[in-house]
Parts: structure tokens; C-alpha cells; sequence
């Protein structure tokens, strides 16, 4: 057992083991410097703009400025603990509790910013039978119809009346990486991960924005199916 | 929230709303009826000799009849809470409680029936990543190099030496059900689940036993992946 010999925790291990694995991946496409090269036309005649990065969104909430308060003390920021893939959005020192109607929590759900305009909190499936929450399926920011809950902060608690989602499967893509794979903001796209738990995710939908580099967003549920440590090749489909 | 309207929770709608769409599936494959005729020839021509059953595995353990007897006292048989599908496997009345190495535990684990020559846990990775337990990917009983961990009952506690696993997702057949799909025990099929969160599972492995009819296993995470609940096609393919 990893955790016992290391005092690494599997998700530690889990996300050490992904970086690398990217790394490894990254450098069969395109330079690990691409990183900071966001937009640019691609670096070899037919390859990608953007290498192909797959990234499994734990459990997190956004927030605006108003529930941060609430939930943290008036005047509160959010403090940066590190950097996301896309440039300008981060992982938060700051930490809160999900309660749900089962009467269980989830504790230590993660903040990420900046700040937002409305408040959402994405939790998987297992999350969602767990807390006892009928989440629906949704792209972030469409909150109609959804459901709220409970969340708790060290100097608050605050009652979300929606934004409680799971969010659906999607890739962010700049211009050149819609040019690339011949799709536009709101197709729908397949996900072939090959390896010992191989799965072919249908239906993940681009999201277009100006300012960000191709990466696919997939949740514990999905990244734990297809156990994408073990991933042996990864590839964007039509 | 389904959970605060009716006393329901998402877990019991869940099996709810499986039953009734398995229900419906059947139907157009098949009549409901074929439940109690296993290993008989196709009902029609060119049909399958059983119709598709897709289950989803929580987490359970299956137990000697010495660990029971450690883990619920002395004499203790197993009692049936309720027949699975396959004939004389059983879910029994009998919980656990998992302890894992980072201090953590998963109470109320299933244990199912009939007792067994080894004892096994199956969690998915999402608990695995929960517990601090690094669950290797293996067909059931095969436990060469797996980690083992503490398991709690009203009478005593024992600890696995082994066992601790995630299951390899697998299709038990008969052999009408071999003949039918063109596959020998051992090969890897494909299951393709279309909806809302389509996902095509790779590697799916045969199982042959002259006893069962054809059902496939898959874990909950691969079952939240897809959100098995609101598929609209199911289809096993080679």
C-alpha cells in the first residue's frame, strides 16, 4: 500500500504519477514549453496547436465575493495555493464543508479562483448518492432547475438555493485548437482512453475561449472509470 | 432534492429506476419472462439466448466461513437479504466496516452470499483514494501481490492479509451466451452505453460458467461515469 510505505497519499501519488505521465505524453506531441505558448499556430507541420491534456476535476466550489465573506469573514480573499492548468485560475488556501440531506458532509471541498459572478459547487455522482443531492448534469454557470444545499465555512454558513451540479464532460479549446480538430464552440467530441480500464468517452463538449489552451476536464467518477494514471495513449476524436 | 420529497434516497431510485428501465430494455430484446430460463436456446431467431443485464457492483466483501465466524461471532451463517440475479448468489443481511490506512473507514459494507473458500473486498477507486488503499485490477479470487486491510464486525475485527481489489469489469456467460456474441472465456468484449454520458467500456473480460445467464459487472464508478440510470441503448459488442 503506497500510502503506509511513503506517507504520500494515493491521491498525492495520484497526481504526481499524472503530471509525469502528461509530461510523457506532452513530449510525444509537442515540446513541454507549450505550456506558456497558448494560442500560437502549431509547431509542426499537422500536429496539434496545443497538446492534448486531460485533467480530473476533484470535487470544488466557485464562489462570489459576497459568500466568500460569508463563509470566511468580512474582507476575505481568496488566497492562491497554486496555479491551475489555464493561466489566471487557481486552486484556493481555502477550504469548506458540504452538507447534505442525508445528513452526512463532505468536508474540505476546495475553493477555486477567482471569484465568480454566482456560486456553483461540481461534485461527482458518488458525491451526489453519498450526500444524498439528485445532481443534475450541467455545463458551469446553467443553474436553472438546479438544487442547493448547506455549505459551511469557519466563520459562516451559507444556504446555496442552486448550483449544485455535476458538471459535464468538456474540453476548453482556443481558436486554433477548434481550427485544428474541425469543431466549434458547443459539438460534441470523443474521448478514447486506452489502457487497462480502456473507456471511449462519448459526448464531451468543446468550450470556446479566447484566452485558454486545449485541456479536458473530467470528473473523479469518469478519471477513476478509465483509470487514467494507467492511461497508455490518449486521443480527441471527431 | 428526491431525497427530501419522498424518504427515498438516490441509492433506492437508483435500483428503482434500474429495475424499470432493465425492465423496459428486456422488453424490447426479449420477454421479462426469460429471468427464470437460463442457458436456454434464443426466443427468436438470430436473438440472443439472454437478454442484456447490466448490473452495478457497490462495494461488497465475500467472506469464509471462518471470518464470518470471527467477524459475527461463533456459529454465525449468513442470512439472505435479498437474491441477486444470478441464481443462489445472494445479498446477505450481514455489514461490515472497512478500515483503511489513513485512518479513515467505510461503514455498512455488504457481505454477499454464499460464503466463499477466500475472503475478498472490491471497492471502486474512488474509495481506494478515500481509504488510502491502492487497489490493484483483478478478476475475482485472483489475489497474488494484493494489499489486504482491517475489516470490522460486531464480534471482532480481522485483518486481510489479501483481497483487497477493484473488479476487472466482466460479462458472465453461459455458453449459449459465448456462442451467441462469438467469444470464448478469457476474451475482452466492448459495452457500449449511449445517453446523456455516453461512455464505451474497453476490455470487458468473458466469464464462463455453465450455471449463470449473461450480465455484465461493472463498479460504481463506472457506473456513475456513464450514469447507467439514464442510458437510452445498451450493447455488448466484440
Amino acid at each position: 500500500m503506497v500510502a503506509e510505505s511513503t506517507k504520500l497519499s494515493r491521491t498525492e501519488v495520484e497526481r504526481l504519477v499524472r503530471e509525469v505521465l502528461l509530461q510523457r505524453l506532452r513530449g510525444q506531441i509537442i515540446p513541454p514549453s507549450v505550456r506558456e505558448q497558448t494560442g500560437r499556430a502549431p509547431s509542426r507541420p499537422g500536429g496539434p496547436p496545443n497538446p492534448l491534456v486531460v485533467n480530473v476535476s476533484a470535487r470544488h466550489m466557485h464562489v462570489t465575493p459576497s459568500d466568500l465573506e460569508a463563509l470566511f469573514g468580512s474582507g476575505t480573499k481568496l488566497t492562491k495555493l497554486k496555479d491551475l492548468y489555464q493561466q489566471g485560475e487557481f486552486a484556493s488556501e481555502q477550504l469548506v464543508t458540504i452538507v447534505g440531506p442525508r445528513q452526512r458532509i463532505i468536508p474540505n471541498v476546495r475553493i477555486l479562483g477567482p471569484t465568480r459572478d454566482y456560486s456553483q459547487i461540481e461534485l461527482s455522482y458518488t458525491d451526489g448518492v453519498y450526500l444524498g443531492i439528485d445532481l443534475p448534469l450541467r455545463i458551469s454557470g446553467n443553474h436553472e432547475g438546479t438544487p442547493g444545499c448547506v455549505v459551511m465555512g469557519p466563520k459562516g454558513a451559507i444556504t446555496l438555493q442552486r448550483g449544485v451540479i455535476r458538471a459535464e464532460r468538456h474540453v476548453h479549446m482556443s481558436k486554433d485548437d477548434m481550427a485544428y480538430y474541425g469543431v466549434r464552440d458547443g459539438d460534441y467530441m470523443k474521448l478514447k482512453i486506452d489502457g487497462p480500464c480502456g473507456v471511449l468517452f462519448d459526448r464531451v463538449k468543446v468550450r470556446f475561449h479566447p484566452k485558454v489552451v486545449c485541456e479536458v476536464h473530467i470528473d473523479t467518477d469518469e478519471g477513476n472509470a478509465c483509470d487514467l494514471d494507467s492511461a497508455t495513449h490518449m486521443e480527441l476524436v471527431k
